[in-house]
């Protein structure tokens, strides 16, 4: 039987996302904050009718050990993104995403050198959907949003095995940990046991035809990749501009530093190779033309959340002068990043409930590489939400 | 009879940006440049079937002495912006710019405190369309485009004498130099003869209802006021963002820096009051909510036309977590107005075509201050002018 | 008889800074916090003997209502600059500031426009001095020294009454409040009452001939204006390798956001007069050139305690080339500050200890206008205390 | 017999600092540009007696094809440092370094992996030595100088050979390109040739004991290495600063973006390894404790010789609050680098006059790696010139 409650199922449960995520969650429902960074909460996404934060139940699971309220001690110790009061208000709330916390270190491995010590995939596939079944039981959850939230890992390169539906289970049951990466196996539990998905991260996930054909067959919506928060959101801003002007862009070089555990992840070139071609691709992509173009990414520890990012532009008008923009993103990255999860698992819920599947194209302005759709520039990309939100404002409204 | 010839009437001839206009035109022409910069040479705009930049000649009015080929030299040795080989190219072209060129110290006023030696207003505006019959008449051109890119100078406050067509030739008749400033002297002479109007300037020009009415009347195509070339675009392009992703806006603080004559004349506080009003107000129109936000400009001789604008932008994301971004805009003054005002001038001499009449609304991207449109967002008035171009490219085209 | 403690008796007493030096120092006392930001605390200064941090007690004057907790309380929420576990470490020591803490609105005055409520001058040096005498009686301090850290107010322009102590001592008794400002009217009380004076603000102080003989008169030593901890110190850092280096700076221009209660009174044209003085003066003193420069001082409320400062430096090199080189600095106003007082406490006391009188010329790195030196290169002045401290920590020391 | 002149011998003639210390020195002959850039033209160094930039004459060597005369117009023509006039004025003055120009592809070897198509070692050092003789006698020099400006390669590990000269001798005769480097054997030809050196590169040269040896032997000086031109020498002027005033510094993170031929040298990770060492270096050695720090340097074609610096430094104040400064450098390369090789001939024809030998300390604010000297903290390099300059003022001159 339904209780209205809806399943929030994080995977990287432990990590500064998810934990700003708790944390500013349950301060929302205590009405501590404001609706600041919240894109849901605007008109018109707000008239949807999305479900509401109340709703929500998280739970999770984690590679490392400790718990929700650990790591909000830990976050607010690191980065003070939120005070003392704000954290002691709230910590008695973990105690509910605790209480479905799974800590497995098994459930992860690097696709380039995975473990011989791990169970076969098809064992640890089985764990993922035990997993999901057991918090739906637990929860009463009429249905369950899996987001991955995971640190970034290499992903395989694309093979016969992401193709079909078929060829991926043949190489699940063969054990093929080297094409088929953690996200991917994340990704597969979800759609077989009916829930939809999120995934923020680099991470391949659902993002192959494989699993795709799946998440259609099973009749089940998914999003990603690659949440677009900081240096790549302004980069989708500004290139239209410089387009629409016919300014040229020379050269465009970033850099970002940040001292997170994702920073710390990104630190090893494997990691942050799916970040740095998500990143660089966009350019060209709204642009039209091949632009010099550059990328760094760097662990400062000391910077810990805060990921301040600086960019060049060097671009050419009038009369073939070249002119210069610089900018400077100061920004908190679990602060920018976990908004932007939670609009997202209220927008996919809303789909799986009006009977969505596949991409959800209408999402695309979330992520830095939108699943299926080609549109990088951000203006685009809001026009396309707001245009769902016209069509299903207007539209009855079907209960999965 | 008509030549094919389109006659450009430029207020301020031998300004930065208009010596800027004819550089570029000639260096286009010959072929020395690439088309950076132009908006219309963009698709769809191209489609449009735009008066070709052959097809323009170029004259105009200084209160300075001086030539356009001295002018070209200044620039050149002031700010580097073309190189040697293209004003050697280029010189003997803005000869005929000369010999279309009227100086006379005597066309302009201070509102504030207009001088007592100067001929009664009728008498000056009789000589300001004086300047455009000559022009018309010794070019043969069938259209005349008026721009003004004078000076900034101060406003006059409203009054009655703004609001109707007889209100403001009473005025003109009892010589209120007080109320009539030389730019909406300059625009009441264009539409009355036939001449269509782009004030690239924060000066009102035709941005009364009296004028308004009057190419109405005339049947005559207008835009303007105040070209957005720099911060204020960056403005409107960031802003939408911001707001979008629900981050609240705690202050935007920008500080402007140039060396140019514009630089010298907004260094006068009088003068520089309309432009940063400009520059203030769209972003409390984007935001929908007041947000701290202040505006310096300040001359600084040794940037020459550099405008240098550093912009700190203080917001309020999930958590109300604070966090910042900063920019830096190095561009070339005239280097990046130059090139919109050509757009502008195209623009307008189709809608003349076209039989368009009063404010031109699809033009509002190129201006901090656009007549007659509310909407300050940058995306947004992209697609207003993206609009126009489809409305267009369709229906068949009436000549003027 | 003396306890061995030493008095500080703080003007501004509820201000950022002076709230930030109660706080910081406590939090030393109970070992909470390293001892960055301390000059004193580094070699050779620490090899002096300076009294040690415990030997000080705190009291003083404030204008508002309040208390040293309240103001902690209210940094805290402000600024975040402590975290809320140091907040209430600290907190019971501070209720022995409170103790000796003297709210009086009538000690403070502007000399542009006096009251005429208050009291005569005459009076109100007397109920200064009893301030002084009553701290030193309650807490038995063999010393006290005089801080001022009131908000910056405009000086009186000098006058006669200023250049001799009789002529000042004229001025008082004839009531002349246009001419003797409150920071005078501190630093004639502190050495009437053989404190010694350090002068953290803009306000002219000490800084007159009058108050030098006094202070000469009665053996005390004092330093100032305006203590130097962001762009200024900056500008004297950057400046002297730009002259060494023979680039030849075109223009150096500087913003300066502020949101505390400095800014506030600095968003009046009047108070920062004095301030932006002192900024703009020591780069035409150290480079040996005018060079064009200019400052800007904004109030942004949302920044609070965060100063916000940014600085386009245009200078000239080999074959006349210009280059630019752009800084921010994003400091916290009270933690930058609040140190340098306590060093200066604590320097100022050992000077009174050995004997010295008049301005302290090896404190000029601590100040924008320090009194007495007309040495503006922060290397150069760092050597002056270098010098100094060789000095002294051969000589035997002469307890005062 | 001497004629008075000073021989200049370059090594990377052809470069973009070489030719812009030809074209700089010919424009300051004619008095077409401002001394600005030039250390030695600034009190009280130019009290020294310096040799006059008249006595100087050009030559060099390069592996390229070309003559000064193109690459005068090349670096023109990418980076516009200097005008079409200035240019015209001097191409005539450069001819003579043409006639003085050996262009030469054997002369250069990568030590990482040595062409096996060259000669013996010992038969280009002799090439080199001839070299220098047949410059010397076809100038009538009574000393040359030999200036190592050629681009950045790898520097070998340091190994037996180059710790004494007779082993060095014996790599040489056994032909060891992987242990001698092209920049070593022009610092043993320079010195077997009695010409003094100056190695503005961060190739090793003569940074080794054996050819100390050599040239303490021979009687001359040299001093090195790798010029001191932009985000190191800001580094070293500011870092001083932070230790001071006892902000500890967290994290030092430089990005370097340049576009020029040492860029393209520099993008490849072997060549960039000793420049990125000796920028990283200096700030441990100033601070005295170990900071995070990080160097990037990335190739942008388009920025030319414009090369632009972007720091971010994260340090901690007082009651461990952090704090950020970010500073832009946008200099031109070749600009700010060709008057200090031009300044550091000059030094080093005195130092040659006046009979010093080895390494020249006193040199050591010019460079990122200065050879024998520990000290990197810019004001106390300072000192160390002043304190020579004071030395060598006073003494009576003994001509070499």
């Amino acid at each position: 039987m339904s209780n209205g409650t809806n399943g929030v199922w994080v995977i990287g449960a432990l990590g500064d996302i998810a934990t700003t995520l708790f944390v500013g969650t349950a301060a929302l429902r205590r009405g501590l904050v404001s609706r600041a960074g919240l894109v849901a909460e605007t008109a018109p996404i707000s008239d949807l009718g999305l479900p509401p934060l109340e709703s929500l139940r998280f739970g999770g699971i984690d590679i490392a050990l400790g718990s929700a309220r650990d790591s909000a001690e830990q976050v607010y110790r690191g980065s003070r993104t939120y005070s003392r009061e704000i954290l002691d208000a709230v910590l008695p709330d973990l105690a509910d995403v605790d209480r479905n916390l799974v800590l497995d270190p098994g459930l992860a491995w690097n696709v380039l050198s995975p473990s011989r010590d791990l169970p076969p995939l098809a064992e640890l596939a089985e764990r993922m959907r035990a997993c999901l079944r057991d918090f739906a039981a637990s929860t009463g959850a009429e249905h369950v949003v899996v987001v991955n939230l995971a640190s970034s890992g290499p992903n395989p390169d694309l093979a016969a095995a992401h193709r079909h539906l078929a060829e991926f289970e043949t190489a699940l049951d063969a054990d093929r940990k080297n094409l088929i990466s953690p996200s991917m196996a994340w990704a597969y539990a979800a759609f077989r046991e009916g829930c939809s998905h999120v995934n923020f991260t680099p991470n391949l996930g659902a993002d192959i035809p494989a699993l795709r054909e799946l998440a259609e067959r099973e009749g089940l919506p998914f999003c990603g990749n690659d949440g677009k928060t900081g240096e790549t959101l302004l980069k989708t801003v500004l290139a239209p501009m410089f387009l629409w002007r016919n300014l040229r862009i020379l050269s465009w070089e970033g850099t970002n530093l940040l001292g997170n555990n994702d920073g710390r992840a990104l630190h090893d070139a494997d990691n942050r190779k799916a970040k740095i071609g998500n990143k660089a691709a966009v350019l060209e992509s709204i642009l039209g033309y091949p632009a010099h173009s550059g990328v760094n990414i760097d662990y400062v520890p000391s910077l810990g959340d805060w990921k301040t990012a600086w960019d060049l532009i060097h671009f050419q008008g009038f009369l073939d002068v070249p002119m210069q923009m610089q900018f400077t993103w100061q920004g908190c990255d679990s602060i920018l990043a976990a908004p932007l999860v939670l609009d997202l698992v209220r927008l996919t819920r809303f789909a799986a409930g009006v009977g969505e599947r596949g991409p959800l194209r209408h999402l695309a302005g979330f992520f830095k590489h939108p699943i299926g759709v080609s549109e990088h520039a951000f203006p685009a990309q809001v026009r396309m939400l707001l245009d769902y939100v016209e069509r299903h404002r207007a539209a009855p409204r079907r209960e999965g």
